[in-house]
């Protein structure tokens, strides 16, 4: 992950390109290639979405917006001065803290709706 | 990275919600939470934004936000089969490609609308 | 229709918000009005859907969220200076010319893949 | 607005698509289309969305996928049995309860924030 952040500033910086990475723009960047993500499944019902993710070419497609998705996280991250990885070891922290297992197991619900 | 990766499934599987971890749901899911990521900015100006960021509350909201995203495409990774790290490694370098640095250099211009 | 725009546009003005009314922070609230609307169905397979739109509220929960999406597009339409309706006719039209009758029926593919 | 029902109506029946229009998909187009109207504004700082916006051609563009979203909303509005011209009537009212005139004038702030 260290080399990947240090790669990505340095694309970034080889084309100064750090006086475009306002952080609205980024949260705008990063929704688009969310919603990219998504739109491959649009549509799809769930023996479609397997025939797809059966092909090699199609996870190849669904990887190349996850990487964007992640590239622009960690540019995110530097322009906002935040410790991705910290803050998601963090997160998962709380996380696990909101959906106790004992609640939480094998239940979808949100965590103000488990049932105890 | 690879301890998030492996605390991320472990949360998952103590938890039993591989089953729910459907691509489309969590394709679903990634964008949601960048969505909730851009709400930060809505509406604000730049001025705006930077007051926002000079708050360390508001850039551990962000950070949190940002947490999430990571962690849903540690999951789609896992569920879809693909490594992520090695995604971004290859994708940057296909950018880099795309984006030569002597022609995009302070450009903010599609690679299809790069002039040279 | 005519009075739904005049009354959105009334609304706008009584409160002076013309000046927040730039396109780009109009899409970018379309996009999370969107989100909104489609958190409602996060996680939720095709049964829990069915059972999810059967109570009353629950409609009534996405109907506000349509409601906010088209008026920000009324807004949108007025900031831009596009005839919404107009829009509409017009792009059904094109929708057609894609996707003939004979070649779409019962077929949920995208234009450029549909088999004669 | 009732040509447009009726014309989004008989489009989509002529093809026998209602079976493709489940309310969580239909949710994932509008916010899909919604992010490609989005996209037209990445990156783009206040100047460059004025010249944008200043050459016709962008304009159509902007309006197709308006017409777009609006297509697919009165599509779910059909699937969700929801009157969308009447709840977006309602959300007017509502959103002027919220918004007083003589607190929300020429502020951009929510209405949990707006200052007496």
């Amino acid at each position: 992950m260290d080399d990947l952040v240090k790669a990505v500033l340095a694309f970034r910086d080889e084309r100064d390109w750090k006086q475009f990475h306002h952080p609205k723009d980024l949260a705008i960047s990063i929704t688009l290639e969310a919603a990219e993500l998504l739109e491959h499944f649009q549509w799809k019902h769930p023996g479609e979405v397997e025939a797809f993710l059966a092909k090699e070419e199609n996870r190849r497609r669904l990887e190349k917006e996850m990487a964007d998705i992640l590239i622009l996280l960690v540019s995110m991250a530097d322009a906002v001065g935040v410790d991705l990885l910290q803050a998601a070891r963090v997160k998962l922290r709380e996380n696990a803290a909101k959906y106790p297992v004992d609640r939480a197991k094998g239940s979808a619900r949100k965590y103000d709706e488990l049932v105890s």
